[in-house]
């Protein structure tokens, strides 16, 4: 057991998710707990708020609401996408986050994102190290787009997953209601991975999901494209249910959706940003199939729909933000707590493990080629069999009024020293 | 008691909710009780099925089955938008379904659906009465646009209205994670009445909604519009979230949907088909702020989202169903069953009432003048009193596989004689 006391404080970077805060509720609730632990901070915005001295005292905070985090959708303390420049370019923000943890003796930190995140914990951790300062560094994971690597899945992920198939179900639904002819086509969050879009596939399994799923995996065709659809249209007397990802790309590497509006503007890791792919597609297919065609995006609402998270990623996201906790307190660090499946009798079981962080940094996990069925339009069971498990049991927020009762935090701010 | 034995069928018509399979559930198993109603016939899409002899025999349905119905979304006999002519100016369809309820001996004919579906109700009605054919005809609503006159309230409206306001809530979550500026503007569905739009005013009401409401009653004044949102824009550093309805026109009654594309499709009743209301709204947002402005639409994610469905709702629209089929045994014909709140104790109830359907034919209730306040952006405590109520409880279906496991109809077509 590691015997140095100091403070904790956790970061969140990149888009939120259904059981960020979840996790951040493993990572206060453990270490409020710890002895170790002097002191529980919470950085506004990530990695920006400590920088800018800018962190809430968890420690003033009731613990009935830290609980209720686990049921409060997004980020509570805030979160950032900002990318600390490479060291050897410039090493001032480094030194000014060295000079912040030694200000508030903060010994162990805690980053909660995506590869981006894991890549600035694995950074910060190395240039501590190398100024000799001890500091336990915990990574833990978080995204929606299921895409961070050597971890069998990504807390967020499932919740969004659940919500994209249970919508499908609903659309389908929907879509199918009147004896004329349907065209619509659903656009999914994710960029490079389509473990999002391929969570309609979910409904498929149901019979009431999408005909036809495109993945940014596959390299888009638009002739492939409107053939298939045709043949959907053809054979289903007009009803056509369409999963896109938004990042679907030609073989030249064009984002369709920047065959509508060429000039994307970049986020600041240098990302394009997204959205109008359902647009486009829909304004393809109606030309070509002579009726109207609806584009949906499920936009933001996929990535907080916290009244459909699944009881399992909550479980998990919670008891990742623990484990990275205890790992710490124990002497662990630049690990990123990864979950490693188990199927004991049929039945799922997580294992808690550790990855080392630089294993982790940016790179990207995708569905495997293998998965991907029906000329890239459709996915296998073996698809089916990975997400299932992941998707079980509810666990909302409790009601008040008939609507969600979410966490309400003080957030007082760190007297600055 | 009517002591005239006979068939019963139900149709439905319009755009589908959450709970229109519950009013079905009413109907149908009330009917399935009743001595005096020898067969159940759904009508495979409304009035077109009725026409065209196509309905299904609901007496061979699994009653597990048809009880699910109860929490399955949309329609699963099918819905239509047709309009039959005008008597005067072709009385052909009217004795088309004369015939048919002769030939297969209906006697007692439910109609689920809107003002235009209570219209056609009432139209059948006196032609079967006009033509000495006995038939017990009623009324059972259905919209999630709350616009039915002389009811306190419709089924379906509930629902959607809390999928409205935790959407808005988690949006609003969502929205606020990053320390950047971030605008968006959110559509509802309703095109002449605001009731949904207004929903969004329950998520303000938990201090997680939309800054600013617009509602069809207001006529929409663009200049007026960029202003309020500037002004919350420097308020509330860079955080504007805007709840409108998909409806608003401007004072010369200029969809605002149409200032983007002039020409718009109409749907069979002449209505204008209408959504892009955010994008265009986002645009002017765009260039008047200078900021990325976010259109988003709940599409029709907002009909059919059964996994929010209101207990209330779906208790009351299975209710509705069920009081129409006691009404027309015991030899009641011509009325809707509509809904009449008293508050006992502080405790809402829901009293089942009969309108007469010319009363309730082609009428529409708006959202009053004196509860939208604000200089006509938001909702006064007045409508949250009167929503509050109708959102409480949960009634979603039960999961499979962590999946919604909806009802399961068999759907026989009744063998045309």
């Amino acid at each position: 057991m590691n015997k140095l006391k100091g403070a904790a404080i956790l970061g969140q970077s990149g888009g939120p998710t259904s059981v960020i805060n979840a996790s951040a509720a493993g990572v206060f609730l453990e270490a409020l707990k710890q002895p170790n632990i002097t002191r529980v901070y919470g950085a506004a915005h990530g990695i920006r708020g400590i920088l800018n001295e800018e962190f809430y005292d968890i420690n003033q905070e009731d613990v009935k609401e830290l609980q209720l985090l686990k049921t409060t959708p997004s980020s509570m303390i805030g979160s950032v996408r900002y990318k600390l420049k490479p060291l050897e370019v410039d090493d001032s923000e480094y030194k000014r986050l060295l000079e912040v943890f030694k200000k508030y003796n903060i010994r162990y930190f805690f980053y909660n994102g995506g590869n981006d995140s894991m890549d600035t914990c694995n950074k910060v951790s190395k240039f501590f190290k190398d100024s000799g300062y001890e500091c336990y560094c915990m990574g833990v994971p978080k995204t929606i787009d299921n895409d961070l690597w050597a971890t069998d899945h990504c807390p967020g992920y499932a919740s969004a997953a659940k919500y994209v198939a249970t919508s499908f179900m609903e659309l389908y639904y929907d879509a199918t209601v009147y004896d004329t002819p349907m065209v619509a086509v659903v656009e999914v969050m994710g960029r490079n991975a389509g473990w999002l879009t391929a969570a309609s596939a979910l409904a498929s399994y149901k019979n009431a999901g999408p005909d036809l799923i495109y993945l940014p995996e596959v390299p888009f065709d638009m002739e492939k494209f409107i053939k298939d659809a045709k043949a959907v249209y053809e054979k289903n007397h007009g009803k056509v249910l369409i999963a896109v990802s938004e990042g679907v790309k030609t073989k030249d590497g064009t984002y369709v959706a920047e065959l509508g509006a060429k000039n994307l503007a970049k986020d600041s890791f240098g990302h394009s940003q997204l959205g109008g792919t359902a647009n486009v597609l829909a304004n393809v297919l109606k030309e070509a199939l002579g009726v109207k065609v609806r584009p949906i995006e499920f936009s933001l609402l996929q990535r907080c729909a916290q009244h459909l998270a699944s009881k399992i990623d909550v479980e998990e996201a919670f008891n990742a933000g623990k484990e990275a906790v205890k790992a710490a307190v124990s002497g662990v660090t630049d690990y990123m707590i990864g979950f490693k499946r188990h199927i004991n009798n049929g039945k799922y079981e997580c294992e808690y493990v550790r990855i080392p962080l630089a294993e982790v940094a940016n790179a990207e996990k995708k569905v495997p080629a293998e998965w991907i069925i029906n000329n890239g339009t459709g996915l296998s069971q073996e698809y089916i069999d990975y997400a299932l498990p992941l998707i079980q049991g509810d666990e909302k927020a409790p009601l008040e009024d008939g609507l969600p009762r979410f966490a309400k935090l003080k957030k007082v701010l760190v007297e600055k020293l």
